[in-house]
């Protein structure tokens, strides 16, 4: 009964996106994408298309159903995730970013964002392992030594070795200055780690050779703080100067979680050194200084912004994959009859025939190609960000992202759970059955709110941040883009041109805010609605995202382009409107959280 | 590691809603509940609380875990939910509205739902099976012979025979005028039923010694749609007149449907009679005709108005118990520093302290604890209708009723949701795991807007049928009764006046808006955004309830009241104002998604 795996992401509009919008064939000029072209680019996302649908939407329920299991000793995962994650390293799809000298295919991040949404479209569970070794491997190379790089990130290129981020522990999630995990420098210049890690993805499985954890850990001399949080290198299995894999390190697992959703990816708690330093105990994992010692936690921020980018890339296409099974449910799914010819002796028409269907098929179709838009807006930015042709460029760009990498996370991660909700209820009975997929998809996007940085810190580095602590300079550069497009869509006239000025005054009206926020003097009063502020700010840029894509659609005529047209004046008559009581909140400095009591709940 | 069981309701709320705001002893002056007084209700309510609590709670996860399992001849449960469901039963929770005579406790509605919220908050999928049986008695003392009442009804309320409500088919769920099992008139005066059902909650398992089927199903002479639809008693065992149990009826199974959430209640295809007529075939499932020919569905319909209550009170449970478990969590979880002294050295402070997750916690209390006012005060309406001292308490009451029962089912479906979503977000990771209960109740929640008649059924009911069906008298009653509480919270002065001057204000725009969308004259245009309608409809209800609860607490000291004062002043500053820009969206006779095309998706 599951629906077809084909239909998990549109071709269709991604290829409008990249190629009649974002005009990414024009990167080429850029030196370092000069290899590619549009024709490269269309090879390569046809790959992933296939590839994403013959090996990772098959397994996908199954990933569900028989979720990782630990008996004590190892991890067990479904076969088929080993066996798609093979394909995908074989594939060359590890390094799609990265510098040619290093093995990479040198893509512009916008490309690359693309085609890894088919993966995350088509299961999110099993692509996240290779997201996970994609990022370790991306630090290491920013900031490892070319020993590190050889050792560690050359396996993990060629799908030998996995990689994790393992910062958290149970008693520091959000808190990540509290860790408390130990590392003593040991004789040979190596270091010898201590602790117990907690929410730690891939962080055991028998796949591959090896598993390089990236660990947070406090030196002994280090300060207090997030301040005094160091970066090692602690593999699962130590590994020779000749690349042989040695003896087993000191790395063992204390359990796995069992989660709501996206239970294709191990959740584990590891131990290093048995968890504990005792003078005269264990010997401890084995560890190699990333970096400089105490800078740990600026490296992984590094790290973070992309991994947020791609957080709210797999809320997107999670949601977006749902929508499009929900969309092929309704074509096909016969109940009740026009509210105008109510026959019933006449046969029952598909759903997709009445209009409160039509309005949360539409609802979807607006959050998900508007999240979408974004997402691949984003990348687009890091390309210019990386190959800027000078600082003014480098520096805008920069600004940019810094207001938009928070919003780009949390967004999708909302939005895509209202519309996950809709696919269900589109489905109805069925939709809150294991039969259909929408359920599962519902359950993986809950995480996204909550990891890399949850919704309420991304408000926090939103508000506080990057728009605050910045001066305002980025939410001008924001300001300053969107009026830009604002023009464009003016000159188009009719419909662009009233969705553009509905934009430009809550624009407007969200500087205004900001300032009295800012005049407010104290941090608390200003944090205290920081979230509303994200939110308002989302559905701002969300819709800035379709007036763009109104611009880009023009005046070319075809149901693809009438779909666009529909879906912008969704969004600005249904949810646009939604941001004015934000903003009225906002302005009033609203204090009925800050002065409520805990004796009062 | 799951929350301690005890905090699943809050006693104090239920005190305050039923003898500090209703009024509920006021009630014992009416002849049917005089025997009745406060002790009596809050010693009944204290022993549901005891019940819950010791019987209910306890196997919530064990039977999410293990869900009911068919093995081709039997449904099996743990064994724990019959338990449970014979403790209820032996209390005389069965019949607690019932009259008397039957054998009932004649208690008020509104005390009867503050006792089945302990239960739904607890478990609802155990207390589910209570609440069908219930729901079925109901009908048939109703609609039934005496006989029928003597055969079927009894057993049901000693808990020997548990009900079903056997309505949707496969190809039938939304459109129930389109059910096609066959009822075929046989010699002795019953009838033989052939069909295939679908979504049948309870529809078979090994508790107590039958199960009572209530089917629809269409006569051989019956008109088309929803006026040809009968009525039977069809189950499982048949019963000799002496009440002793015979033969087994021709009622199977085709299977089990795997559910996303409320699993504890098992979810049924049930096959009577082989499925299809033939003739010389199979001789049928043994029925016995309800009342009249052909009005069964209006039978439902009756009963219907009941479960949609019933529904609204377990997504507000359900959102409340999870609200509760997260408070609890929040208050011993120390997680970061305040924002005014981040000092990494100093210890951390329970994550309550944090302006963000006071808001979800604050957004869960107004959401749950008005959403429960609602419920409580439609039941209370069901008291004075059934006992009106006139013709026009009856006709009042009985606006009233039409017009809140889609709101009292819808909004605690919907935004029970979102609460059940910020529970999870105040446990961040913890919250995602099934280590605790808060991810249980929000995908248990998930049901609540698909079954008793979707989300946008219900919008249609209340836009369509209940408001401008009616002429617009049922909305002008409710507009009296929200002026009445207007009043006087405006002699209360201070907040609560600035309240209820907004409210007004929302209220009377919702008037005009309705008037608007009446004289669109073509019925497609006014349905369009039914949902707006009912959302929009829902919040100035509950804020109408909020307003209804300040009232009651006047000038009373103390942190309970001040939690009522906070509550309320989120409700209005950051809820009320939400509806704004969807009545903006009504006023405009939006038709963005009328005008949708299939082919532009």
């Amino acid at each position: 009964m599951s629906t077809p795996t084909s239909v998990i992401l549109s071709a269709r509009d991604l290829e409008f996106l990249l190629f009649e919008w974002l005009d990414v064939e024009q990167l080429s000029r850029r030196p370092r994408f000069a290899e590619h072209d549009k024709e490269s680019y269309a090879a390569l996302l046809a790959l992933c298309e296939r590839l994403a649908t013959e090996h990772f939407a098959p397994h996908y329920r199954k990933s569900d159903t028989e979720e990782p299991a630990f008996d004590g000793e190892s991890v067990r995962l479904i076969p088929e995730i080993e066996a798609a994650l093979d394909k995908f390293a074989k594939a060359d799809l590890m390094g799609l970013t990265l510098d040619e000298e290093v093995g990479g295919l040198q893509l512009p991040h916008v490309v690359a964002s693309a085609c890894m949404a088919w993966f995350t479209a088509a299961n999110i569970g099993t692509a996240a392992y290779s997201f996970l070794t994609v990022a370790n491997a991306g630090l290491l190379l920013a900031h490892g030594t070319p020993e590190q790089v050889e050792r560690w990130v050359q396996p993990m290129l060629e799908g030998r070795f996995f990689g994790t981020m393992t910062l958290s522990e149970p008693h520091a999630g959000s808190s990540l200055g509290d860790v408390i995990t130990r590392a003593v420098p040991a004789d040979d210049g190596t270091h010898r780690i201590f602790g117990s890690k907690m929410w730690i993805s891939g962080g055991d499985h028998e796949m591959g050779d090896n598993i390089v954890h990236l660990v947070l850990a406090k030196l002994p001399d280090a300060p207090a703080g997030s301040r005094g949080i160091s970066l090692f290198i602690v593999p699962k299995w130590l590994v020779a100067d000749d690349g042989t894999i040695g003896e087993r390190n000191d790395v063992a697992l204390a359990g796995i979680n069992h989660k709501l959703g996206s239970r294709g990816t191990v959740n584990t708690a590891p131990v290093f050194g048995g968890g504990t330093y005792t003078p005269g105990g264990a010997a401890g994992a084995v560890g190699y200084l990333v970096g400089e010692p105490h800078k740990g936690l600026s490296y992984m921020f590094h790290m973070m912004n992309a991994a947020r980018l791609g957080v709210g890339m797999s809320a997107t296409t999670t949601a977006y994959t749902a929508y499009l099974k929900s969309l092929d449910y309704a074509r096909g799914r016969p109940q009740g009859r026009p509210l105008a010819s109510p026959d019933p002796a006449a046969p029952q028409v598909p759903i997709i025939q009445h209009a409160d269907v039509r309005r949360m098929l539409l609802a979807q179709k607006s959050y998900v190609e508007g999240a979408l838009a974004l997402n691949l807006y984003c990348s687009r930015l890091l390309d210019e960000q990386a190959t800027a042709v000078d600082d003014a460029e480098r520096l805008a760009t920069g600004q940019l992202l810094d207001v938009l990498t928070p919003i780009a996370k949390s967004w999708p991660s909302q939005w895509g759970q209202e519309s996950n909700s809709l696919a269900i209820q589109v489905l109805g009975g069925s939709g809150y059955t294991r039969d259909y997929d929408v359920e599962a998809h519902w359950r993986d996007q809950r995480l996204n709110p909550i990891h890399e940085g949850t919704h309420g810190i991304q408000a926090m580095d939103l508000l506080g941040r990057k728009v605050l602590g910045g001066g305002g300079a980025s939410l001008l550069a924001l300001s300053g883009r969107i009026e830009e497009t604002v023009a464009r869509a003016t000159d188009l006239g009719g419909e662009a041109a009233s969705h553009a000025a509905a934009l430009k005054a809550m624009v407007d009206r969200l500087g205004e805010v900001t300032f009295a926020l800012a005049a407010l003097g104290d941090p608390e009063k200003i944090m205290a609605n920081a979230t509303v502020y994200l939110e308002a700010a989302g559905h701002v840029v969300i819709a800035w995202m379709w007036l763009e894509q109104l611009v880009a659609v023009g005046e070319q005529v075809g149901d693809f382009y009438d779909g666009k047209r529909a879906a912008a004046r969704y969004f600005f008559r249904w949810e646009l409107p939604k941001v004015a009581p934000m903003l009225d909140l906002l302005a009033s400095a609203d204090t009925t959280t800050l002065e409520m009591r805990e004796a009062w709940f």
